[in-house]
Parts: C-alpha cells; sequence; structure tokens
C-alpha cells in the first residue's frame, strides 16, 4: 500500500485529482498534459532501478520548453507555438524521475502584466509574478515542485506570496537552454517547492551532493527598502532575527538597484528585439513601454556590468554566512499587479543563490516570506539552513 | 539602371542566379527561401524610407531561427523542426533592409561533425566549420553576408578556410536570443562577409556609431601555437608584421586553452543535456564523446571561470591596440574534418572582437587567413583596422 502510494502513477492521480478541484478558481495552468504525465508515470513505475525524484510531479513555467507542448510565454506573439523538445532542465528532472503536468503562467515574456491566475489564499489577491503559475500550484496542492525563473524576483516573490518556498540557485548552475531568454546576465532557472525537505530532494538529485551543515552565522540585513516594507513584515522579521541570534549587518549598496535596472533594460530590448520590430502592436502596456523606452546607451550598459562586478560581497556579507530580509514588502498584492520586486534584486544582480519561505501571516491573513541569501555556489548550506528556519518557524497555515 | 541594380529584389535575384549555378557543387544551404526572400525584397523596395543595409542579401546559419523556416541544428534529432518567429538578430537585421536568402549548414550542434558543404575554392577541402555553408555562401557570391556563432573559432577558422571576413564581435554585444545555446560563457554571435566595408556597414547600421580610425599599434603574437603553423603561414605571416611595422609581443599564457576547454566541455554537457539524456543514439561520434565523457567536476568550471576573469588583458595587449596572429593554422583541410580553433580560442575565452581575413595563398592555392584582436569594445576600431589591412594586402584571388 505505501509502495503503492509512493508510485509514480499515484503521484499523477494525486496531482491530477487537486488539480480537477481547485483550477477553476485558481487558473494556474495554461495546459495540463494528461496523456504525457501518464506515459512518463506509467514509465517509471515499470523502469529497473528507483531514480531519485519518482514520485514527484512538476509544472514547468511557460516560458521553459516541454517537448511537444505549446509554450506561448503568457504572450498572444507566442500563440501556436509549440516546443520541439525538452529544455535542458526538464529533461533532467524528467530523467531523475519528476512527471511534468503541464505548463504554469507566466506573465507576458516573464516581464510585469499579470496572467488570470488568483492567489490560492484569497483569490482576489495576486499570486505574484512572473512566476505566478508555478507557485499557486505549488501552494495549492497541484504538484510538489514547479520550475521558474527570476532575471528581478520572479521566482521568489511569488512564492512569497503563496506561502511556499522559492529557490533561486547560483547564477549560472542551471541550464537555461530551452526557456525564453530575457536578460542573459540576470536570468536564473530555479524551482518553487511545498517545502525545503523537496527542494533539497531535487537539488541532491541534480548534483548528486551530500547533505550540509546550515549556516555558521546569519545577518538580518534591512537594505534601503526597510521603509518599503509594511508593519506585519518588518516587526514579525525584527522577531524573527531575534530568535534565530541575526545580529544587523549593514545596509546593501544604494546603487544596486539602479545598476540592475541599467542592465535589465538594455539586455531585454535586446533579446527581445523581434517583439519590438515585429509585435509593437501585440505588446502589453508595461512591456511596449520598456520596449518602446529609449534604452540606456551601450557605455551606460557596459559601465552597470562593470559596477555589479566591483561589488564587494564580502562587505555586504559582514562576516556572515547568511543574511536574512524581506522576501517582499509584505504580503500578496491585490489581483491586478504583481508586487515590487525591491528586496529580490540585489541577489538577482550578483548572482547569489537566495530562497524564500513563509514566516507568518500579515493583517490580511495572507502569508509573508523571509528571505535567505548565501555567497555564490553554498546553495546547499543555504537550502539547509532554510530547512532549520522553516523548523524554527514551523509554520502550518495552508491555503484553504 | 544604377537605381534597379542597387534594389533589393536584383540584389535578390543576383543571389539566386549564383546560388542556382553554384549549389551543386558547394552546397552550403539547408534551405533557400525563395518566397520569403521575394516578399522581404519586394516590401523593402517598396517602402517609403531608404534602409541602410538595403541591397545586402543574408545567409543564416542553421542554428539560428528564422520565423517560418525549418531550423535543425546540422541534427537529426532536431530533422522536423520549425523556426517560430526570427531570432533578435535576425529581425534586426531584417528591420534595416536586410533580405534573408535561407538557411546555411552548421556542423551537427555546432560542434565538430562535418557537414557536406565543400569549400568553394576546391570542393576536396573541408570549408572549417562550425559555421560552414555561412562561409562558403559568402566565399561563393550566393550573399554579401552570413550569420555565424563562434565558441572556439567558428566563425574565424571557416571564414579563413574560404577566404572571406570572419568578425566575431565583443562578448554580449549581440544578442543570442534565437539561437541554439551551446555554451552560455563562450557562445557568441557574428557574422562573415565577402569583405570589411561590408561589415563595417552591417556594424554601422545596427550600432549607429560614426566611422573609427584604425588601431594606432599592431603587435605580432606568435602564441604557444606558432609551432602548428604551417610554414607558408609562418612566413607569410612574419612578412605581413614587417609590412605593417607590427612588432612582436609576447606569447599569450599557456593555461587559456585548458581553462576554455573546462568551461566549454561543462557547458556543452549542460546546455545539451537532452540530446545526451533523450537521443543518445542520435548523436555523432565527435559529439557522442563530449556529452558522454565524465565532464569536469563544478568545482573545476568555477575556478576556470575565475582564472578567465583573472588573465591580465592589459600584458597580453603589451601597449598595442590590435594583435595579429595566425586566423589558422594554415590553409584549407582536406573534406572530412573542419580544422583546428587552436589560434582562435583566446579572443573567444575572453570575449574580444576578433576579425580574419585573407592575406595570402598557400602552396596549395588556397587562402590563408590573419586573425586581428582588440580590446572589449574597440570592435569599431577593429573592423577599421581590418579594413586598412585589406587594402595593403589587396588579396584579389575569387575561388573560380
Amino acid at each position: 500500500m505505501r509502495e503503492r502510494d509512493a508510485s509514480a502513477r499515484a503521484a499523477v492521480a494525486r496531482s491530477l485529482a487537486r488539480i480537477g478541484a481547485r483550477e477553476a478558481e485558481v487558473r494556474a495552468w495554461t495546459v495540463i498534459d494528461h496523456d504525457g504525465a501518464a506515459a512518463q508515470a506509467a514509465a517509471i513505475d515499470r523502469g529497473d532501478r528507483p531514480l531519485p525524484l519518482a514520485g514527484l510531479t512538476l509544472g514547468v513555467k511557460d516560458i521553459i520548453d516541454v517537448g511537444g507542448l505549446p509554450c506561448e510565454c503568457g504572450s498572444p506573439v507566442f500563440r501556436g507555438r509549440r516546443a520541439f523538445s525538452d529544455a535542458a532542465v526538464v529533461s533532467r528532472l524528467k530523467s531523475l524521475g519528476m512527471v511534468v503536468l503541464g505548463k504554469t503562467t507566466t506573465t507576458e515574456c516573464a516581464y510585469l502584466a499579470p496572467t488570470q491566475t488568483r492567489n490560492p489564499w484569497n483569490v482576489a489577491y495576486s499570486p505574484g509574478g512572473s512566476s505566478s503559475g508555478s507557485a499557486a500550484a505549488v501552494a495549492d496542492g497541484h504538484v510538489d515542485a514547479a520550475l521558474g525563473t527570476q532575471t528581478a524576483g520572479s521566482i521568489l516573490r511569488p512564492a512569497a506570496f503563496c506561502g511556499v518556498l522559492g529557490y533561486k540557485p547560483t547564477f549560472g548552475w542551471l541550464s537555461r537552454a530551452g526557456a525564453l531568454s530575457t536578460s542573459p546576465s540576470l536570468d536564473t532557472m530555479g524551482w518553487i517547492s511545498k517545502d525545503a525537505e523537496t527542494s533539497i530532494r531535487i537539488r541532491k538529485a541534480l548534483t548528486g551532493s551530500a547533505s550540509a551543515a546550515s549556516a555558521g552565522g546569519l545577518g538580518f540585513c534591512r537594505t534601503v527598502h526597510w521603509p518599503k516594507a509594511e508593519a506585519a513584515m518588518q516587526q514579525g522579521l525584527e522577531r524573527l532575527a531575534h530568535r534565530l541570534s541575526a545580529p544587523e549587518v549593514p545596509a546593501m549598496p544604494a546603487h544596486l538597484d539602479a545598476v540592475h535596472a541599467t542592465i535589465m533594460r538594455h539586455e531585454m530590448r535586446e533579446e527581445l528585439a523581434t517583439l519590438r520590430l515585429q509585435h509593437a502592436d501585440h505588446l502589453s502596456r508595461e512591456l511596449g513601454a520598456l520596449l518602446g523606452d529609449t534604452p540606456p546607451a551601450y557605455v551606460d550598459y557596459k559601465a552597470a556590468i562593470a559596477a555589479r562586478n566591483e561589488i564587494d560581497i564580502e562587505a555586504l556579507f559582514a562576516g556572515m554566512d547568511v543574511l536574512l530580509l524581506p522576501a517582499a514588502p509584505g504580503g500578496a498584492v491585490p489581483f491586478g499587479s504583481t508586487g515590487d520586486p525591491c528586496f529580490n534584486r540585489a541577489a538577482t544582480l550578483l548572482g547569489l543563490p537566495a530562497v524564500s519561505l513563509p514566516f507568518g501571516l500579515g493583517a490580511d491573513g495572507l502569508p509573508l516570506g523571509v528571505q535567505l541569501i548565501a555567497r555564490q555556489d553554498q546553495d546547499d548550506m543555504l537550502l539547509a539552513t532554510a530547512l532549520h528556519v522553516q523548523q524554527r518557524v514551523a509554520f502550518d497555515h495552508r491555503p484553504i
């Protein structure tokens, strides 16, 4: 009985039942691949050797290719586009035993225009973006994990808004091949999972690494954006820092956001040139404004890249292993916007691994997320720290 | 009459006539887009305002998407794949007035397995790779220019073997969106053109930059690979350096090639994971060996990235503006291999702009190429220098 429950087919059946019960309200998916999931699960259950991620189901953000499925990037420009083959990360996770259930909604080209997805905690609220469907699907129990990408705050913010764990790995660790490119210096592949244990399991399967110890020292970083944080976030995070014995460290350099904005604006204009030149009439107000705007001069872009490379990471960490800061200014924002990534840009700009996980509820009953950041390639330690924090905060609320 | 000759339709007609006369022998193309080229040319000729690149025809390497055309990456794995929309660089060049004639052959996934393309100077020889069809098509007069990509020596080597100009821009300048990713830290979009004037015209149209002066100081760099250069290359380049008053500068650091190899092997394995995991039976011996091999450990990969970033570029240039070195060990190699990129890896690894252009004929009557390298973002000066060298060497041989 236990074995049957853990089978890939049983996992798919559980996922599909939950999706069937909830999707009309949450709208996290652009397509559900019933046949593909059934075939993949049957092959896994038939297989000779046990696969490390067997029994886990996966959603894939709709800017990431899954062979044979539509991939429309949340834009009418890509309507009818069907992926020829799997993105690199998709084939790797499939080969490790995860079953792809389908594609999850993305904001238009992973930028700002909202999707139809609702926050499963309260459908009057946004799930965040741009990995909107991935966060909502995981939070609502449709799948164990879902792939996302982050260029500013597109994994951590929706994970925080939906009360689940978001993981943006060290820049460059996980291949982006087969995903829409929006900003080569910033785009980072990652995922959202129901809890720290699941993310640790996936990461271990991908790396073959052993268990890691959690952080020796945590630092509490308010950042220059602290005044934007809601009262519940400020108070909750101060209490959490106190419980975790995390002393305050200096705020991050104030020019981080401007450097990030210059790089992102220049690169998005370059990467999405075809949308600007051939499909200007089919862009949202948000993306149309970005691509239609006068871009930063190339020399200013290169100066921003140089400024990024000169930031003193050791000064940032001030002797600590992990920094603790808000994952977002507060809980989810009302439906119609995807929220503010101000607290997420630093880790993305610097290519640092970052995790968000829920630590409490705000005044409106929606989850609040704490963000943890580590030095490059300290991902295993970071995830172990996330597990430790998860156990300490013992957040046990559920959306419905 | 003059105006009619310069029209886009006349340019397409000239290209198609030449292709019709020669393609059976050269085999540079995977597909010719007669209808698309005619429609695009008509639209350009009909347009209200003159476009800066009107009258120029373009070939596109078959790892770069052109909307509606097949893009099969030189591999049976991608047979039947059709691009949904234009790569960023394709839509930009189209919008500037270039007409896409079709797709040019690429080695399998831009790696080593040769295409069916022949060297137009002598069909018993290779055109080089991986941008094989692009170099052959330009050299044989099919198009004015053709897009290529370089991860080791895949633009400069075929350009040198085919006696035309190859231009690998500064890393990161030209978007790779819509092209097969093989190595994010190395893959560079660029092009091959019939001469320096054409490349300068394209670059100016893309950047809006004004004319640049050529290099003040040229340095002659034999590199550690000098002993691999054929006698005709050694003697020809020594004479050319003398004519151009280019003193010898120190050889480049000896560990460049090992650093390049570690980065490329790790990243190709990551980017092409789907081929390794799902299509191992449909890979060439060359690519199968690369992807099947034990990859460098991740820590060794990151150490290679760090070693790359620590290389002292100023020491390399030794006070000169441009370095002059072989573009390849000699002329084209016999059909069946694509040649050795040993002289091309340094500029690719370091993201430096590089040009190759023909300066003489080897013992077998095939062209020899000289490579020019500048500091990052000195592309305009580099191309002006290439024009200066082109005028000095006055290479006026033609394939047939």
